[in-house]
């Protein structure tokens, strides 16, 4: 055994990745300063920049030398994550080299006009404007998945969805959604029809900023969040940010509503560990980072819903909102989680419940794959909509553009193939507490005693710690002993909203 | 006249430097947030992010095709202000050639190690750990002006200054700090003979963070700062940061004192407008930044030395004062004006008075001008730096190593010629005002009524409307009608210390 192996192609690629990852640092950081501490006029400038550096980084990543290293490389002897290590940075290259840079730029400049024109007529309802640059946007993400599926077969939706989720086929994604299809709006029903006898006491604010800020923190600490290695603050669309080293969380505040933005938190503390904890030795390198968006979602909601919206989470919650906000009879325990688990379908996907959530996903991903797959033009999409969202909601948003189709910014920005990960997390979520729950029996006892880390030692174990050192479906199946399987998802919303328990 | 002028190789020259704002823009952003926002873990990997950019930015610079280009630009017809961006370019250009990239590494390498040290041996008052690296930072330095020295001659630490303010030279800095070293001393003990008698109030804390913040945003309203163009933030030393398009100036509060910051916000507001106004069409050219780091400190003590300790402006304070901390004899304007022009030579350059302050800086410049040039060594320092404390100011650093010459950051990351700027930029702050006040006879009284806009507008024609488009003495001629001249400094400080004016 030597200390110096001989893999020349490889140490090289591994440097270049690594500058990659040093200048995708410097990007990461300019896009969070963007979203939370940025005053309007510094905009065009970080615009610019912001570009420059895309095209430096683009440039070292189709340098005409990364083909012959690649090759060359898979020839070498090297371990079992360096060889993980290998097929990320050949999915990553390929990405970059299917694209020429015309429609690297058509798409920027698409995105950027349709997204800014969205702000304004998303608020005055005008779809007729907004589809005119949406139909631009369309057609280049169809070029682009086009050009994306040219490399591993499968459909123009599937080449685009698998930026998000590499590896996960259509068929796969119909049999799952299409199951759910068939059981969730019955479920809802019988959710709806259980909690209408119900007595739910709303919270009294107002909630001072500064005291919701005060709260986030000590929920943030609670969670385990490092907050020498992080921050929390505010921006107009919560995210999770920054860098692995350096995680930058947002919330936005309302005076009249604590929870909303606490819950928040919650959820993009459950981003923010996964990032905290991806493991430092691989940290630069392409097979060192979160698994896919839809693994990423499993953790914020993994946090946000099955521990946060938990009978026993909850209960330690109410002490620590009488002591920030003085006592009133919506922080009674119960109460506490009538008022986190009411269901209620409505139009808007932020907004929604753990229940309703999928029928929005549901929705989108029928609508958006039918789009780049050409079965349908932009023109269709609002029938399609409203009979979706009556079929599965029961909800008329019938000429409700703003609260209908437009209330998304995704498309606007060609973020087509996106929307299945959020429920593909929730089912995630779902199955790994399930493992959890069997291999730790008195998970729930053990919440309410406020020993969290026993949920935290196993998502470390099990997803956190292993970074993309293997593909999304080995994953979830090292962890939780099978392949995604919703019946999780459907067993704990039958549990939390019908059984009365968890 | 073409709209279409044959300047090809200025018009590929203008468009590299404009590429390297734009990743400067990233590099500004990140050195803000180091200082600002980010949390301690997230040190190495920006300090990795950041060398990585500058080895890019460096490359640019250092490319084959630029020496061609500056001397085919050169034989190209081009206009008056092409033509100073082209002689400001060459300037950057020669500097960055002039240095191996192993001797840029080395001194990266050295500063960390002296600097990082430097913080836990300063209050340990280790000279004797100290001196081992900063014998390693003078042996680079001077390595680093031989070989700048060896572009333009003149010696190593002229060399070394010019990189902070171009064209400056020591025969000239001799002469003006020479004289100021004969008349110095006997005026501040005139000074301090006046004050002996007078009775000076201190301001009654707690003064709460909050309400200092308040009155720090309000003040820099007053001063003219663009909000959407900027922010205020807190960090351990407080700076002027970003870009000049979102302009960042940072404090540090004290709950017992909130003169310090509030001095320190005006202080940095006037860097902050200088910024602001740079020409927004030379933006990203070389003769589109400020000037000198002697005319950026120029515009900040026009600010807080000039105008923000003037009677009429203090008047102005009063009352606000008064409104954010409630009243206190303190905030009588007689006494806010003896609070704020106390003189009292004392240890530490950032907490000296405008008498004394000068003094500090030509002790260090003739200190570090000898190390650079080689008449002294390490060892030589502190015995200088007590018989010169003493002899300018009566003050006895013997021993004192910590509060003497290991106060300061500069040297501890290779920063001999900085100095100099601080004081340059008192001497023509006082000039521009007697220019200001011969132009305008009612100039005090325009203040105390709060039409600050007489000082800003001329500050914006003379200065900041003129980034680099003349050389420092150029400038400061075109702005004042003469050379620099310390005797308008020691005219200021006699009429305000000693004549009971202004």
């Amino acid at each position: 055994m030597t200390h110096t192996p001989s893999r020349p192609a490889y140490t090289r690629l591994a440097s270049t990745f690594s500058r990659l990852h040093r200048l995708g640092h410097l990007a990461s950081l300019a896009h969070w300063d963007q979203a939370a501490m940025m005053p309007p006029k510094g905009n065009d400038a970080r615009g610019a920049a912001l570009a420059e550096l895309d095209v430096l980084m683009h440039g070292m990543m189709t340098a005409p030398e990364l083909a012959g290293l690649l090759a060359e490389a898979d020839t070498e002897s090297v371990g079992e994550f360096e060889r993980a290590n290998l097929s990320e940075m050949r999915r990553a290259w390929e990405r970059a080299n299917a694209l020429p840079a015309s429609l690297v730029e058509a798409q920027a400049l698409a995105h950027s006009r349709c997204e800014h024109a969205w702000r304004s007529q998303r608020p005055a309802n005008d779809w007729a404007g907004f589809r005119e640059n949406l139909r631009e946007v369309v057609r280049l993400s169809r070029e682009e998945g086009q050009r994306l599926a040219g490399l591993g077969g499968g459909s123009v939706y599937e080449a685009l969805m698998n930026k998000y989720e590499p590896g996960m086929r259509c068929d796969r994604l119909d049999a799952v959604f299409g199951a759910m299809r068939d059981w969730l709006p019955d479920l809802i029903a019988r959710i709806r029809d259980k909690q209408a006898g119900e007595t739910v006491v709303a919270a009294q604010g107002p909630f001072p900023i500064e005291t919701q800020r005060a709260l986030g923190l000590d929920v943030m600490e609670m969670l385990g969040f490092d907050f020498a290695a992080g921050r929390l603050d505010v921006s107009n669309h919560p995210f999770c940010g920054g860098v692995p080293e350096d995680v930058r969380i947002t919330t936005r505040y309302e005076e009249g509503d604590f929870l909303q933005s606490l819950l928040g938190i919650i959820h993009e503390t459950g981003h923010a560990r996964y990032e905290q904890n991806l493991p430092r030795e691989w940290l630069g390198q392409p097979a060192g980072l979160a698994r896919s968006m839809g693994i990423h979602e499993s953790q914020s909601l993994s946090f946000e819903m099955q521990l946060g919206r938990s009978r026993g989470f909850l209960g330690l919650l109410a002490p620590r909102l009488r002591a920030r906000f003085g006592d009133q009879p919506a922080f009674e325990t119960e109460n506490l989680i009538r008022l986190c688990t009411r269901v209620e379908p409505g139009f808007i996907r932020v907004d929604a419940d753990e229940a309703s959530y999928p029928a929005h996903v549901i929705l989108r991903y029928e609508i958006e794959r039918a789009l780049m797959d050409g079965d349908i033009e932009v023109d269709d999409i609002p029938a399609l909509w409203d009979e979706k969202m009556s079929r599965y909601l029961g909800v008329d948003t019938r000429g409700n553009y703003r609260n209908g189709c437009m209330q998304d910014i995704h498309w606007t920005t060609g973020g087509f193939g996106y929307f299945p990960s959020y429920t593909l997390g929730a089912l995630y979520a779902a199955q790994y507490f399930a493992t959890l729950r069997t291999a730790t029996p008195d998970l729930d006892q053990r919440i309410v005693n406020g020993e969290l880390s026993v949920v935290f030692d196993w998502l470390k174990d099990a997803i956190w710690s292993q970074a993309s050192r293997w593909s999304t479906a080995e994953l979830v199946e090292r962890a939780t002993g099978e392949a995604l399987d919703p019946r999780h998802f459907r067993a704990h919303l039958e549990a939390r909203y019908l059984g009365g328990v968890a």
